[in-house]
């Protein structure tokens, strides 16, 4: 026992290295689109990758392999958090060690050079330029989940390393049961509105913008001690060290306000989960979301679920006619309701609404299950894009920057990535429906009083971290597996709801 | 000579790590009095002291020990950079080691222990509380000169810290001079004003002092793509991992545009130092400016000489009413110089004029130097303190709040640092009577045309980083030793031209 002990002390000085080292790359991450001067990206690259080379010694080390090692020959006698800390760094260590040095080093490089090759083939829409790039990557991917996981399909492999337990046969299921719900669903709502775009364009000042955000904030009942915010091109969310010190980020643009309304409260579901974190796991490697497909439950059932309700837009309007008096002297509660919830196919996933969004995912996983399979070929890419974007979509794809360029993903190895926000939005929807047997949520939207509702999420999802498995943590707040039918059942009523459809 | 080359890049490699940590250490300050939100404090200390442990034990290593005393063993064969290289980190690296372990550490924890006691003693003005701290700091510096330098008297050893080759002797000399220059020169000042403070409050918004910062740091030439400016409780210029990426930051009060003006031009001559070191030094021991006082030369060259010019105040007031047109409608060409050059001896150094403020250095020198002499008691302090600020600047210090608590350098251990700032001052007077003789420096301030200047400083003194000792340096740009009697005369002739002494 006095051996455990010592060796657990071991383990949470690790952890608190392993934090630092990336505390400190997050910040120069963050650093470099927020204030950096336009000149100094090659010097940020330089000091991230000398950390980054240290911590990868200090992780891959033979000593800390054999402390990992031993804790794991006794890890039952550990307690829960400890065994899971030891269980996910020895997964990922052990995935690291069995890929050969050099092809590591290789991948390493070949990522940063693709993700910039990236940038310009999207530029100039020239998929020619990035495709001999992304047919190594495709390749590369192949061979690591042959080293990790020799046993398992490639694909399933990757699948699993964003939302663990997650292969093929439950994306298909999954997929084919939105696609079965969401496409009929589609064709009534665009009968029903004629193609007609709702939105609520006008002169909004980024000081007034920076009020609402701050207004958001508290709503949500963030914590500003543990988490700010800055402005960025891309909106995203980050955790420097442990779930203390977390930024959001937005964007802003001066004629309309709505795009960076729903980043502040897309970004701060992720906040919330984060900074509700369980203060006992600070600094281990359970101090962070569990899993993409959570995390992007908690970001997606603010910024959907609350934040598009009828009642939710009803209790913001008033808060929005005093913040932008001039612009929204005219507009109603409806045209502000129906401008958060106009649904129209579109080409770029980023700008797509709620009902759509998934079609766009389903493209995505349908190209990559297909390559990891050997039964596309990454120069076929664009033509199997465009087509499917016609299918499922409806629309015409004029080039490649509209179409496969669009998202960094692939550029940068996330290969097994996108399925996680479909599945995100799903667990949300069925999350919802046990919470409203507990709560009034309806009544915490309208009146945008969440305690009760936080209060769940951080009971049930919040406040263990990475300490559960994602699919066990659903299905412990559900009491039942995940089951995509609350999600197609939401949609459903809220869209018959927004349209009329009877 | 293939041994050198193998340990010249292992040189070159050492400290292109030390850059990193450098570079993570110092992003984490910045971002803690930046963005950071107001309880992350001590998640950042936690990252900060992990970091700089581990760059300790690198720097501290006997490997790389051995590896410098390997390079210095034949330092006659070095090029001439990496033979200064390794004189500066070997140096450094003697006296680390030199000082045994648990001493070092129960230093470095008082030091942060001390830093937050003084916070709160000088905002409850109780020197007692802060008293047996600082005992114990100097007693401890006195102890770690002995270990580092044992035949050196012990502040000769601190004021050589930061300013190689200073010693009281010099200090000495140079005070007792601007003392005799000085006083009487500030008795005549008074008579002519008597006590008149000429000022320019108006309301002065912040995004238009923002502009102001942008133009002014386009006059200095500065290159923004290597320089940002950001906003922090007090003015200062950092370096993140090499002289490639440089920030400066100001402090907006929207009542005043000149105290923000003046920082933008402090931070951005020391800013021009660093950016301007030649690019072959990046990432080493030398790629930042080589000590206080040549920094504090070039910060007061631009924001003293420079910027209060009678030909850059009046080159700047036509923007200046641009950019302020309510608050400065009424104002004069005249009134402006007046402001920037107005004398009033008072009591905090931060907001001190440029007659007075050394006389703000000469009181901290003298008890710096009686208490390492043993001469002063540490509980003296205070009663010192005011009665030189009787005896130098005629003023009562009301409580010790706005007296011998007002400065954080003792509290932080910065003894033997203060006399530097005077220095900096002479050495930048100094340095204009040589440039003088080769350009029209006064044609260059009238017209905001600063490049033939910054040309002859990239020349003679920021291109070289660390490369040369400071007195050297001095000495080559100026073809002679120092000698604070150019800028007795420098202040003289300005004073008397502001105040129209006979």
């Amino acid at each position: 026992m006095a051996d455990i002990k010592e060796n657990l002390e071991k383990l949470a000085s690790l952890q608190r290295k392993i934090s630092a080292y990336a505390h400190a790359t997050a910040l120069l991450y963050f650093d470099g689109n927020t204030g950096a001067p336009s000149k100094t990206t090659e010097n940020r690259a330089i000091s991230s990758s000398i950390l980054s080379e240290e911590l990868y010694r200090l992780q891959t080390s033979d000593e800390t392999f054999a402390l990992l090692e031993e804790l794991d020959a006794h890890r039952d006698e550990l307690p829960e958090s400890e065994r899971r800390q030891v269980y996910l760094i020895l997964k990922e260590l052990r995935e690291t060690r069995c890929i050969p040095m050099d092809e590591y080093i290789a991948l390493q490089k070949l990522l940063i050079e693709s993700d910039s090759v990236w940038h310009e083939a999207k530029e100039r829409s020239d998929f020619a330029m990035f495709l001999p790039y992304l047919e190594k990557i495709f390749e590369a991917y192949k061979k690591v989940a042959g080293y990790a996981a020799p046993d398992k399909d490639p694909y399933d492999y990757w699948l699993s390393r964003y939302e663990d337990g997650l292969n093929r046969e439950t994306c298909d299921k999954f997929f084919s049961r939105l696609r079965e719900g969401i496409v009929p669903l589609l064709a009534r709502v665009m009968e029903a509105s004629g193609g007609r775009v709702k939105g609520m364009e006008g002169y909004y000042p980024v000081s007034a913008q920076e009020k609402l955000s701050d207004y958001l904030m508290d709503v949500l009942l963030l914590d500003r001690g543990h988490c700010g915010i800055s402005t960025t091109e891309h909106p995203y969310t980050i955790n420097f060290g442990s779930h203390l010190d977390v930024r959001i980020t937005t964007n802003y643009h001066e004629n309309d306000f709505i795009p960076s309304m729903f980043s502040v409260i897309h970004e701060g579901g992720h906040a919330l989960y984060e900074t509700n974190i369980d203060d006992a796991y600070t600094r281990t490697a359970i101090d962070s979301g569990v899993s993409m497909g959570i995390h992007e439950s908690q970001s997606r059932f603010y910024e959907n679920i609350i934040a598009r309700s009828k009642g939710f837009t009803s209790f913001l309007f008033p808060k929005l006619r005093e913040i932008f008096p001039e612009a929204l002297k005219d507009a109603t509660e409806e045209d502000f309701y129906l401008a958060c919830n106009t649904v129209v196919p579109g080409l770029i996933r980023i700008d797509a609404d709620e009902l759509t969004y998934c079609l766009h995912i389903m493209v995505r996983y349908e190209l990559e299950k297909r390559i990891m399979a050997g039964e596309l070929k990454v120069s076929e890419l664009p033509s199997e894009w465009n087509r499917l974007y016609k299918e499922y979509l409806g629309v015409d794809v004029p080039d490649d920057k509209h179409g496969v360029l669009q998202d960094s993903h692939w550029a940068n190895g996330n290969i097994g990535y996108f399925p996680s926000y479909a599945l995100g939005s799903a667990y949300g929807a069925q999350l919802l429906s046990v919470m409203k047997k507990e709560l009034d949520v309806d009544a915490c939207t309208a009146s945008g009083r969440l305690e009760p509702v936080n209060a769940w999420l951080k009971e049930h999802i919040w406040r263990h971290g990475s300490l559960i498995a994602p699919g066990e943590l659903l299905r412990r707040a559900c009491g039942e597996e995940f089951n995509p039918d609350y999600y197609v059942n939401y949609l459903s009523e809220k869209y018959s709801s927004v349209y009329g459809l009877k």
